[in-house]
C-alpha cells in the first residue's frame, strides 16, 4: 500500500477502536488477522450475514476463498452447498480444495493453494476427521502461515469451530450437570491457545459439558458459541459477535473447583465461575479502556481470547 | 431447656460451625429456624434422604409434622402418598392440614394447628394456586409465626419451593437463552426476601429461565434447585445441600446487563454473572471466616440466603 492507503488504515484502526462495546459494529475492509468461529447450522438461505461478514473479513467479493471439507462425512455434498452460496454471495474466487486424507494433506500443490489464500472455511463435520487429516502435515502449517504471516481470515463451523482451540473437545455426553470426565479432549488446530470452543451451544444445552471440560482446565476460557452465531476474533484487538444468538464466555480464571477430590460418580463443587453472553453486534476491545461498569475478570477473558497462539512451523 | 441442655446447645452450636464446607455433614437434634427447599421429583421410594432430613430438622419421629397440599390439583392424592411415606418414616405425629381454599385459609382452628407445628411441608403441584390460597390469609400469618417465632421447620417441594421466596417465579417458558420479559413473576411466601428459587433445575435446563427473571432484577440471588435434591437454609447461620443433585446460585451483583436497553426480541447482554454449583454433602456458613480460597462473592451470595425476611403479621 502507499503512504495514503497506510493513512487512511492507521485512521480506520484507531476508528475501530474508539468504538464502544454497545456501538454499532464498524467494518473495515482491510484485513487483520482474524477467526471466524460459527457454531453450525449458519443460514444459507435467507440473510446469509455470516458468510457474508466472512467474505467482507477475507477481503470482498475478489478474495481467494477456499473451502475445507475435511471435517465431513459427505464432502461433496457440503463442497456444492457452499460453492453455490458462495457464488450466490459474489465470492469470484471460490473454490473447494481436495483435502480429505492425509496423503492430500501432504500435496505441495495444496499447502501453495493455502499460502496464496485470502480466506479459509472449515465446514462441520467430525471435528476429529479434521484433525486426523490435517495434523502435523505441511497443510497444517500452511494454514498457520497463512493466518499468522499472511493475515488470512480463518473461518470454520461447528466441527470447523471446534478444531479452532489447541484444547478441543472431540466428543462428550450432553449431560444435565458439570461431571468429570465425561469429555473427550484432543488437539486442535491451535489458533486460540488458551480457550476452549464448544458449538451449537445454547440449542444443545451445552453448558453443563463446558463446565466439565473447564473443571479439569480452569486455565482456559469455555467459549460457547449458538447455532447461526459468529465469534470474530481479530488477533490482538478485539472480539465481535454476529448472528442469531450469543457467544458465552465461561472464565473459571477465579474460580475453586473439587474436581480433582472427587470419584466421576460424584456431583462437583464449582464456586465462582464467571458467566458472559455477548449478543450479536456487539464488539469487546482488548486494547482500549475498558468501559465504565465492565465487571472484573471480562476484561481478561478477552485477552485470552484474541492473544495470538504459537505458529506450528 | 434447663442449664445443661442449654450448655449442650452451645456446644454443638459452636462445633457445628466448626465444620468446614468440605467435612461431612453434622446433624443437630435441637432446632433451628430452617427452611428445607426441595427441587421436585424427591425420591419416596428408597433412600429418602430428603424427606428424613425434613423428619429430624423438625425435631424427629415425635414432631408434629404437617402437610399442605393447597398447591396441589389432586391434594387427596398427594395427602394419602404422603401419609404412606412419612408414616414409613416412622414420623409419629404426621398430619394432613384440610387447606385448600382461602375459606379454609381463614379457618382459627387451622392456624392453631399450623402454630403448634414443628415441621411443615407443602407439596408441588402449582405455586400460583397455593399462593392464590394462602396469600394474606390468617394462615399465612400463622405460617410466618411457626417459622420466625417457634422455629418450625418449613419445607415445600416443586411449587412448594418456588413459593419460599418473596419475588417467585410463577411461570415462563424453558428458554435456550437469557430473553427478556419471558418470566411471569408473582409474590411467594416470603421466608427468602432476597433471593428468587427455581426448581427441577437442571433436569429442564432452567438457567436461561432463571437468567431471565435476574436480568430484571439483578439485586436477586438466583437459586436453582435441582430434582430430588434440598437445599437446607438455616437462618443467619449456614446453607447445607442433600440428595442427588447440585444447588445452583446464580449472582448477578457484580454483573451488568443491557436488559433494560433492549427490546423483547433481541438477545441480551449479561456480563459478569457468577455461578457456583454446590453438591451435596456441602455445609457453607455465612458467620465463620471464609475458607481459603472461596471465591469473592460466595460469601456474600450466603449470606443473602440466610438473611432471614420481614414477618409478615
Amino acid at each position: 500500500m502507499n503512504k495514503r492507503q497506510f493513512l487512511a488504515s492507521m485512521v480506520a484502526w484507531v476508528a475501530a477502536d474508539t468504538v464502544r462495546a454497545q456501538a454499532p459494529m464498524w467494518s473495515p475492509s482491510q484485513k487483520w488477522a482474524r477467526l471466524v468461529i460459527v457454531g453450525g447450522a449458519e443460514d444459507r438461505v435467507q440473510d446469509r450475514i455470516i458468510l457474508r461478514k466472512f467474505i467482507e473479513y477475507a477481503g470482498g467479493p475478489l478474495a481467494r476463498i477456499r473451502l475445507i471439507t475435511a471435517a465431513s462425512g459427505v464432502p461433496d455434498a457440503v463442497a456444492s452447498s457452499y460453492s453455490a452460496v458462495f457464488a450466490d454471495l459474489g465470492a469470484q474466487d471460490f473454490a473447494v480444495l481436495p483435502l480429505n486424507s492425509r496423503e492430500e494433506a501432504m500435496n505441495p500443490q495444496l499447502t501453495s493453494e493455502i499460502m496464496k489464500a485470502d480466506g479459509l472455511f472449515m465446514s462441520g463435520g467430525d471435528q476429529s476427521r479434521l484433525m486426523q487429516t490435517v495434523w502435523d502435515t505441511p497443510v497444517m502449517e500452511a494454514m498457520h502461515k497463512a493466518f499468522h504471516f499472511n493475515h488470512c481470515c480463518i473461518g470454520g463451523t461447528s466441527a470447523g469451530a471446534a478444531v479452532m482451540s489447541r484444547h478441543m473437545i472431540a466428543q462428550g455426553e450432553a449431560v444435565l450437570r458439570p461431571r468429570k470426565d465425561i469429555v473427550d479432549t484432543d488437539v486442535g488446530l491451535g489458533f486460540l491457545p488458551t480457550a476452549v470452543v464448544d458449538q451449537h451451544f445454547s440449542e444443545r444445552r451445552r453448558l453443563p459439558r463446558l463446565l466439565s471440560t473447564l473443571a479439569s482446565r480452569p486455565d482456559l476460557l469455555g467459549v460457547g458459541i449458538d447455532e447461526d452465531t459468529a465469534l470474530v476474533v481479530e488477533r490482538g484487538r478485539a472480539i465481535e459477535v454476529f448472528g442469531k444468538g450469543v457467544v458465552t464466555l465461561v472464565d473459571m480464571g477465579q474460580a475453586q473447583t473439587n474436581a480433582r477430590d472427587v470419584d466421576e460418580e460424584a456431583q462437583m463443587e464449582m464456586l465462582g465461575v464467571q458467566l458472559h453472553t455477548l449478543p450479536a453486534g456487539h464488539r469487546y476491545s482488548a486494547v482500549l479502556p475498558a468501559p465504565k461498569g465492565w465487571p472484573a475478570g471480562l476484561r481478561r477473558a478477552i485477552e485470552l481470547l484474541v492473544k495470538p497462539g504459537p505458529v506450528y512451523l
